[in-house]
C-alpha cells in the first residue's frame, strides 16, 4: 500500500508571501507549483523548484485561470481552446524551468476554478488533457475520481492520479461538500489521519449522510495555507505510515 | 554566402491584431516571436508556431520585459536574476508550445529595451545568456555586432548570431544612430538593397559620417509593423539573393 | 422626437490601435470610453476624452471585468461586492481624468460580458447601480430596455437610457439574437437605417418571426470596430435626421 | 508646534495581505492608499478608506508605476506625459472610491522608484504635480525636504508637505543614506523618537558624518512593513506628544 501526498506550493507573488512551502516539503511528497497566472511569478517558481529539488519532492505544474487578482478562484467562461493554449503555455514554462534546475516534471493539476469546472465539463476536460498531452505524454494528469479530468486524461493516453481530500466532507454521491455548508472541512487532526489511512487502506469515505462510499485514492492533497498547515501535513504523514502505508511519490 | 531574414512577429495581443505576420513568412527565414510579456499570447503565439511550422520559417524566443502598455520599449531596472528568471519563463513557455506542433526553437533574440540594454550591460547580458543555456545550449544567441551581449552568448557556451540592420543608419563607432535624430531610418527600398547586400558580402557599412565600418551580419532584421513591410521584405530577399547570396535560416 | 447615438470608443491599448474615434465621433453623441480593466489605458483615455471635448460628444464610461486578453468579453464569477468595487473603481478614474480636461461625466454602461449579465442579473444589476449612484447621482445608467439592470438603477435613484441596436435582429421577446445565429447582425445599412427610424419614431422592431415589439429607446448603439463604420454612422444619422428626429446627447 | 505621521497602507491585493493597517491606524494622522498599480486593488481600496474613515486618519493617494511583481520598486523609464497620465487615473480612482464612502482625500504621496526618481527629476515631479493640480488644487503633495517633486507642487500652486524619516539615516547633503549601506535604517526606537522629537523641535537632523543638517519636516513617514511596525508608531507617537508636539493630520 502506498499514497502520495500534494500540496499547492509556490503561491507567493512578488512582494507577497503566501504559505509555508519549505515546511511543508517535510511532510508532502508531490508539490504542486502555480505557474504565473493565478500565483507564483518567475522567481517564485525558480526558488520553489530549487526548494523541491533539495527536498526531494516531486513537482507539478499548477496551471489555473489568468486571474491574479481572483487567485484563479473564480469562473471564467474561457472556450475549451483559450484553456488548451493557456495550460499548454503554464505547463511549459514550469517545464522549462525546472529543466533549468535538473528537474523533471512528474505531474500536471489544474487549480482552483479550473479544476472544479474541468471535473464536471468533458470540454475543458479534454482542452486539458489535450494541452499536457500535446506537451509530455508521461506527465500525470491529476483529477477528482470519476472525474471528466481523470477521464479525459486516460482517452488522451496519459497516466492518471485520482485524488482525493481527507479534511474535506464528501457527499453520498463521491462530490465534495460545498465550502459554503458547516462541517465541509475538517480540522480535527486525528479525524483527518483516520479518514486518510481509510481512504488509502479501504478505498473508501463516510460521507455526511452516513453511507460509506468507494473511493479511488491515488494522492491527498493538503492544504498549505492555513495555520499549522506544517504540523498538520506532519501528523497526516505519520498517521499513514504508522498503519503501514508508503507515503511516496507517484513516479 | 549566406544569411538569415528575421523579424518580430506574434505581436497581436487579444483583440488587438498588429504586424503581417502570414505575408512577411513568405520572405524571411526566422521569426522571433513575442512571449506574451510585452506582447502575444497562448493563442497567438500558438497561431504563429503553427504559421511558422506551414511556412518553414525558423521559430526563436523573442522575451521581453513584463510591461505590455509599455510594449516592453521602456527600461526597468530589473536586477540580473530578474532578468534571468523571466527570460527563462518566457523561452520556455515558447519552447513548450512549438514542442507541442513539432516545432524546435531555432534562436532566442531579447525584445526592445531588454535588447538594447544586454547590449551594453554585461550583467544583465549575462542573466539572459544563463537563462539560455540552462534551458538548452543549442539555441543562438542574436545581439548586435561586438555587443555585450554577444560576448555573454559566447561566455556561456552558447552559438551567438550578428544581428545588423538594412535600413538604419549606423554611427563611426559602430553603434545604431538613435531613432530621434533625422535619416536613422532608411526607407528606400533600393538603399537598403544595396546595404543589405554590402553587409553580407563586404562585411561593412557605411556610417552617417561616411566612414566605412567593419560588420559582422549573420541575420538582418527586417520591421514589420510598418505599411508595406511584406513587400519590402521580398524586395530584399529578391537583392539578396540576384546578389548571389544564399537565404537561408541558421540552423 | 430625439435620439442619442452611442458608440464604444478609447478600445486601444498600449502599442494596440483600435477604431476609428475619431471619424465615429463626427456622428455619434455619447462616447462610451473604456477605462482600463478590458481595453483603454491611461494615455488612450486622456486622448479620448481630448477627441471628445472638442468634438461635442459626450463623454460617459464604459468600465468591464478586469480581462484584457480576453476584452472584457468572457463571462467572470466575479461577486456583487467585487462587480461594485470595480466599477466605482472605473468610473471614477474615467471622471477624475475627464474632470482634468474640464469635461464632466454623462453616463455609465457596462461593457461586453459585465452587460450582458447584468441585464439579466439582479445582484449584478444592483450592484453597478450602487456604484454608480454611490460616486454621483446625476450619471445615466444605460441597460436594454426592460432589463435587470435598468429596473436597478430606477431603484437607485438614477436617471435611465434604454439602449437598443438597430443593426441586431431582436427576437420575439425582445432580447438580442445570439451572435452565432445567421442573420443576427444586418449589415445594410438603408435597412438598418429603417428600423433606427421605427425604433424612435414608433417605438417598435420586427422580430426575426415577423411579429412587432415594442421598444423603449433612449439610445442607438452603433459598433466603431468595423470596416466603413463611420460611414454608416454617418448614414444612420442623416437617416434619423431626414426623418425628423433630433439626434442629440442625453445630458 | 505639531506633525503628522504618514505610512504606507492599502497594500494588500488580490488572495495577498500586507502590512497591519488597522493598528497603524492607531497611531498614525495619514495614510498613503495604494491605488492599484503596485499593490492594492479595488476591494482593498474600499476596505482601507473605511478603515481610516472609522479610525480617523486623512487619506492620501499613493500613485506607483505600473508594475505589480515589482511592487513599484524597480525604476522605470516612463516618459512625463505617461507618468502624468497614470499619476492622475490612480489618484481619481482612489478619489472616486473615498468620495463614494463620504471621505475626501488630504493628499498625494507618489511611491517607490517613482517618489525616488520625481524627487530629484524636474521632468518627472512636474508631470506628477501637473496630474494632481489639474485634478483637485487643494491636494498637499508629498516629498522630500529641498527635492524637486516639492518644487515642482509649490511652482503648480499645491500645497505641500515636506516628509522626513525618522527612522532612515541621512547624508550630509541631506539625502537618505542607501539602503544598501550598513546603518541605513534605524531599527531602536528610542532613538528614533529622540530623531523624530528633534527633527519637528529643532528643524534638523544629525547626519552620517556627525554633521548637523537643517530639513524643514511637516509629515514624518513610518514604516508599516516590518514586524512590530505597530508598536513601533505608537512608541514614536508617544515620544512626540510627551515632548509636548501635536501630532495631527495636515488638513
Amino acid at each position: 500500500m502506498r499514497i502520495d501526498l500534494n500540496s499547492d506550493l509556490g503561491e507567493s507573488f512578488g512582494p507577497w508571501p503566501m504559505g509555508q512551502d519549505a515546511a511543508l516539503m517535510e511532510s508532502i511528497t508531490s508539490a504542486n507549483v502555480a505557474c504565473g497566472f493565478h500565483a507564483g511569478d518567475p522567481g517564485v517558481m525558480r526558488q520553489t523548484l530549487a526548494l523541491a529539488r533539495v527536498k526531494g519532492v516531486a513537482v507539478g505544474a499548477h496551471p489555473g485561470f489568468p486571474d491574479l487578482v481572483g487567485f484563479g478562484r473564480r469562473e471564467m467562461k474561457a472556450t475549451p481552446a483559450e484553456v488548451e493554449d493557456f495550460v499548454l503555455y503554464q505547463v511549459a514554462a514550469l517545464a522549462g524551468m525546472a529543466r533549468a534546475q535538473g528537474v523533471t516534471l512528474q505531474h500536471v493539476k489544474a487549480h482552483g476554478a479550473l479544476y472544479n469546472m474541468a471535473c464536471k465539463d468533458r470540454a475543458l476536460a479534454d482542452a486539458i488533457a489535450k494541452a499536457v498531452a500535446a506537451f509530455d505524454r508521461s506527465l500525470i494528469l491529476f483529477g477528482l475520481p470519476n472525474s471528466e479530468l481523470l477521464r479525459a486524461g486516460q482517452a488522451a493516453g496519459l497516466p492518471v492520479a485520482a485524488e482525493v481530500f481527507a479534511d474535506r466532507a464528501y457527499e453520498r454521491d463521491g462530490s465534495l461538500t460545498s465550502r459554503t455548508r458547516p462541517g465541509s472541512v475538517i480540522h480535527d487532526t486525528a479525524a483527518v489521519v483516520e479518514r486518510a489511512v481509510r481512504m488509502v487502506k479501504d478505498k473508501e469515505v463516510i460521507a455526511t449522510d452516513g453511507s460509506v462510499i468507494a473511493l479511488q485514492a491515488d494522492t491527498i492533497c493538503l492544504h498549505g495555507d492555513t495555520p499549522g498547515a506544517a504540523d498538520h501535513a506532519r501528523a497526516v504523514r505519520r498517521g499513514l505510515e504508522s498503519a503501514g502505508i508508503r507515503v511516496t511519490a507517484l513516479s
